[in-house]
């Protein structure tokens, strides 16, 4: 929404296009700087960030939406992107009152006021999504009620609002066991990347550290990566080679149980 | 819902009660006769088998809400219950006039017409929870539109409706996954078995055949299940030892990647 009619008009007219009671919530991982983070973002006047998200049209398929909604905050197109957890436990999304609060204090940008009956202000399940972007890929797209955009390392993520927390932690629990499971890298490296730029992902995105040279032996094993002919020219007497993912063993999921902890 | 007035009262009033568009769709897993099952219910007037579900009650916790839909069909109480993913791309969860069709042969029974515009005849975004229950233990509970149960082998699964087929599909997937990762068999086998009762269990989950004797190494190098000192007498001259799972390991997840492939 880009402008205060848009968001009048989504505040009147929502509950005829969206499923009521239901929406979607993005993690965003990206890594940047040897750091996996997240993007978050802050609605007007709230003090607590965010997750990004939207909700599901009438009669669209719910992969679609999360594809569409994704699009809305990133400009990408065919990422990867998973679900993972649906969220409908937390008491917070029973209280009416304090979600009409934010909602009032968020919308009072476009002057339009919720209801204590309002659509909005009712109880929602959250259906969570993961994805793993290209940082450098991502086009922060401005919308009307968004007011911060940042993308947070996940070892300094704040108290967000509602439940986020909880779906974050989620989110990584799940990328933490998919790592054994897809070429998880793949989608967060560009295609040609250094043996420490892998091996310093896989640390940051398991939390711990692991002999380099073990690692190496093991994605060679399985065929995830290729060692290139080629090497990247760091300094007079540093070149290092480089690799690439095999889309043969990437493009598809590992044997159960082929890949061993780092 | 045991008698017709109850089905009259649920279509009539059950839109105030449970959350619209949605529900959980239930993939129950039991061991028995070396075969992996799963049960399946048959509503009145239906050709087509169908998982056991239900509805979110308006303000309950959604673990809650699948704890006592479980309950409700089995009688069970603290089962292993998990999530594993919200269906909402079938095009046929978008087919009013064949899910009204469908409901109205169902509710005839209790002599109700479902109406074009009705809840139940609406979009239904449906969340997926697998259960695994010692097959022994489950009773049956009666219900006044089911009128038939089955345990069908998971190699022998019929056209079910709906979408069902793919939700049990994504359960096995995700079942498969989750044997690397938690003590699975720890809810489908009674307290003691032996080897060859576990091997054949994890047989069947997985569909394929393995050596016995490196599952038995595997098992006991994670320490996830102990040799008894006891045995059961199975002929004169067949006494095999007894087996039990350890608590310390088996009741937590395993650490990624501890268990490698069978």
């Amino acid at each position: 929404m880009n402008n205060s009619e848009d968001v009048v008009d989504f505040v009147h007219n929502g509950h005829k296009r969206y499923l009521p009671h239901l929406s979607i919530d993005c993690v965003i991982f990206g890594y940047h700087d040897q750091q996996l983070k997240i993007l978050l973002i802050r609605y007007h006047d709230q003090e607590n960030w965010s997750l990004p998200g939207g909700f599901v049209e009438r009669r669209e398929a719910l992969t679609a939406a999360a594809h569409r909604i994704l699009y809305e905050k990133t400009r990408l197109t065919n990422l990867f992107l998973q679900q993972f957890y649906t969220f409908g436990d937390s008491p917070i999304r029973l209280d009416h009152i304090e979600i009409q609060n934010n909602h009032n204090k968020v919308y009072a940008k476009a002057n339009v006021a919720i209801s204590d009956d309002h659509w909005l202000s009712k109880r929602t399940l959250s259906i969570g999504y993961y994805a793993l972007v290209d940082y450098q890929a991502v086009t922060i797209t401005p919308e009307f009620l968004v007011e911060g955009y940042s993308w947070v390392d996940i070892n300094s993520i704040p108290p967000l609002q509602y439940d986020h927390n909880e779906i974050i932690d989620k989110a990584l629990v799940t990328l933490r066991s998919q790592i054994y499971q897809q070429a998880i890298g793949q989608n967060l490296l560009p295609e040609k990347f250094t043996l420490p730029e892998i091996h310093s992902l896989y640390e940051s995105i398991l939390d711990r550290q692991f002999d380099r040279r073990n690692f190496r032996k093991k994605l060679l094993a399985l065929g995830l990566v290729t060692q290139l002919e080629e090497r990247r020219k760091i300094g007079q007497h540093r070149s290092p080679f480089l690799y690439a993912f095999n889309p043969e063993i990437a493009n598809k999921p590992f044997e159960a149980g082929a890949m061993t902890a780092f």
